[in-house]
C-alpha cells in the first residue's frame, strides 16, 4: 500500500508547527505547540502525541515519514546541535530524529535545519520552482541559507553548509552570537536591523521617528519608513547594500540562476531591495553583472518550513 | 569494442600541454605546443592536427573523448569565453569544443576551466581520492578554484561556478584586471604577492634583498624568504593571513572536508601555510574551528591539468 501523507515539522524558538502534508503539498491538518521546555524530552514527548493525535483518523501506519525542519538541525546525524534558540538544545547535542523515531514505533524521521528546510519548500512549492541552482537566504531573527547545486540541497562534509550568515560582511565589525566578529547577521537580520538603528541614533543627530524610543526592534524601523522617516529609510538602504555585497560573493561560487529572500524582514523589501541589487550587480565580477535574479519569496510564510520540512519525509 | 584512451589537454596562456591517458592514469604520450596564436583556428588546427599524430599508432578510433581544460573554459558550452590570458580568446566567444570536435572528425569534446579540470585530476589521482566535498584553489598566475560537493563538480547554473579568486578579499582594495577592486586573486596569486612585495618596500623602509630590484616576481620574493630575507618572510606570512580570512568565507557555504592548494605558488608554502591554517581557524565559525583541512595537492603539477581534463572525457 502506497503511503499518502507525511507529517513535516517546523520548530523555532517560541513555537513548533506541524502540518500533515499529501503528496500534492496540501496540508491537511495543523497544529502549533510551544517549544519552551527545558527538557529535550519533555518536547519531543509533545511532539510525537501530538502527530499520533493528528494522524489518528489516516491511522500512523499510512505516514511514510516526519521531515523537521530546525535551528542546527544535522541532516546526517539527525542530531540538533547547540541550537541558541531552543531552551532544551543550548550549548548540547540532541538526538532528535532518533529520539522522535522510537516514540513512533520506528517512523522514519529526518531533520535538516530551518533556512533548508525552506530551501527545499521554495523549490517543491514556491519561487525556484523548475530551478536547480539558487540559494534562499532566510531574514529572522537571523540570517540562514539553504543552497541547491544541481537540484539537490548542498549538506557538506559534515551536514552543516549553508551557514552563510556566518562569513564575514564587515571586517572587525559587530559582535556576533557565534563568536565571530562582522557576520552578515549582525546586519541584515531583524536584529542586525534592529542595531543598526541603534547605532545610527547615536552617531547622527537627524530626527526620527525612533529617537527616544526604548529597544527598538525592526518592525519600529520597518514601521517609521512606512511614515517617511528618513533616517528608517537610509537603515533599511543600508542593510540592502551590505546583502548586496555579500551576495556579489557568494555568487561567484555556485553561480546560483537566482538568490530567494525569505522571512519576517521581506515585508520591508521596498526599502531595501533596489540597493541590494544595486550593490550586488557593483561588487560581482563581470561575469554575473545583471544576470542572477534576486526574488522574494513565493511562499506563505507560515506554510513554507512545514512544506519545506515536509518534502524531507518523501 | 571497448574504447581504452582519451586525449587530455591543459591549455595555458603560453602552452598546452597534450596527454594520451589510459584508464588507469598513466600517460602514454606527451606534446607541448604554443598557444600563441592570434587566430583561434590556427591553434585548433594545430592541437587536432596533433591529437592525430600522437593517436597514429593506437588509431584515432580507439579514443573515447578529448578533455580540455583552459582559462574560462564552460563545461556547458563549450565554449572558452573572453579568456583575457589567450590571444586567440581576448574580449570573444570561441566555440572550442565544437571546432576541435569537427577537425576530429566528431569525437566528443568536453571542456571546463583549468581549475576545474585539476580538481577533478585531484579528486581521481590526488590528494582529494575518496573526498566527496573539498574545494581546489590554484595558485598561478591567477588564482581560480574547482569546487567538489557530494563527489560532483559544481558548475553551477551557467557552468561558470568556482570563480573564487574574483570574491573581495579586502574592500576597495587593489584593482583587479576584471574590472573589480581587492579580489582574492590581486592578493593570493603570484602576481599579487609581486605587488604586495611592491607596496611593502614602498612603504617601509626596512632593508631587504628585494630593495632596487626591478620587475619583481612572486620568484624573487621567495628566492629572497629563502635567503632568511624578513621582508620577503613577512610578504608571505601577510599572504596567508589574507587565505586564511577568505577560506573561513568559504567554508560556510560548502562545508568541505578540505581545502586543496595547488599551482606555483605552493612551492613557497613554508612561509605561508602555517599562517594560512591560524588565520582561517580565527575567522571561521565555531562549527569549523580547526576541522578543515588544508592540504597541497598531491599532484605532479605538469601532470595534473592534463590528467585532470583527460578525466573529463571518460
Amino acid at each position: 500500500m502506497k503511503k499518502m501523507y507525511v507529517a513535516g515539522v517546523d520548530i523555532g524558538g517560541q513555537t513548533a508547527k506541524i502540518g500533515i502534508v499529501d503528496r500534492k503539498g496540501t496540508i491537511l491538518a495543523r497544529k502549533v505547540i510551544s517549544t519552551k521546555y527545558k527538557d529535550a524530552d519533555k518536547f519531543i514527548t509533545l511532539l510525537s502525541d501530538s502527530i499520533r493525535e493528528m494522524t489518528a483518523d489516516i491511522g500512523l501506519e499510512n505516514l511514510n515519514g516526519v521531515g523537521v525542519g530546525a535551528p542546527d538541525g544535522n541532516y546526517y546525524t539527525g542530531d540538533i546541535v547547540e541550537a541558541t534558540n531552543l531552551m532544551w538544545a543550548k550549548g548540547k547535542t540532541v538526538h532528535f530524529a532518533n529520539d522522535l523515531s522510537k516514540k513512533l514505533g520506528g517512523l522514519k524521521v529526518t531533520i535538516t535545519n530551518d533556512a533548508n528546510a525552506a530551501a527545499i519548500g521554495e523549490m517543491k512549492y514556491g519561487a525556484a520552482k523548475g530551478m536547480k541552482n539558487f540559494i534562499e537566504i532566510t531574514l529572522g531573527t537571523g540570517v540562514g541559507s539553504g543552497i541547491v547545486i544541481d537540484g539537490k540541497l548542498v549538506y557538506g562534509h559534515d551536514g552543516f553548509a549553508g551557514e552563510l550568515g556566518h562569513t564575514c560582511a564587515v571586517k572587525g565589525g559587530r559582535d556576533c552570537g557565534c563568536g565571530q566578529k562582522g557576520c552578515l547577521e549582525c546586519y541584515c537580520s531583524a536584529t542586525g536591523v534592529a542595531r543598526t538603528a541603534v547605532e545610527m541614533l547615536s552617531k547622527s543627530r537627524a530626527k526620527s521617528l525612533l529617537r527616544g524610543k526604548r529597544d527598538i526592534t525592526s518592525k519600529d524601523v520597518f514601521d517609521a519608513a512606512e511614515k517617511g522617516d528618513k533616517l528608517a529609510i537610509k537603515i533599511f538602504a543600508d542593510t540592502g547594500r551590505i546583502m548586496g555585497e555579500k551576495f556579489a560573493d557568494f555568487i561567484p561560487f555556485s553561480a546560483p540562476e537566482a538568490i530567494i529572500l525569505f522571512g519576517g524582514l521581506t515585508h520591508a523589501k521596498d526599502y531595501f531591495l533596489e540597493q541590494l541589487v544595486d550593490s550586488m550587480n557593483e561588487n560581482v565580477v563581470f561575469l554575473w553583472k545583471g544576470k542572477v535574479k534576486v526574488l522574494v519569496s513565493a511562499l506563505n510564510e507560515s506554510d513554507a518550513a512545514i512544506l519545506g520540512a515536509s518534502a524531507l519525509a518523501w
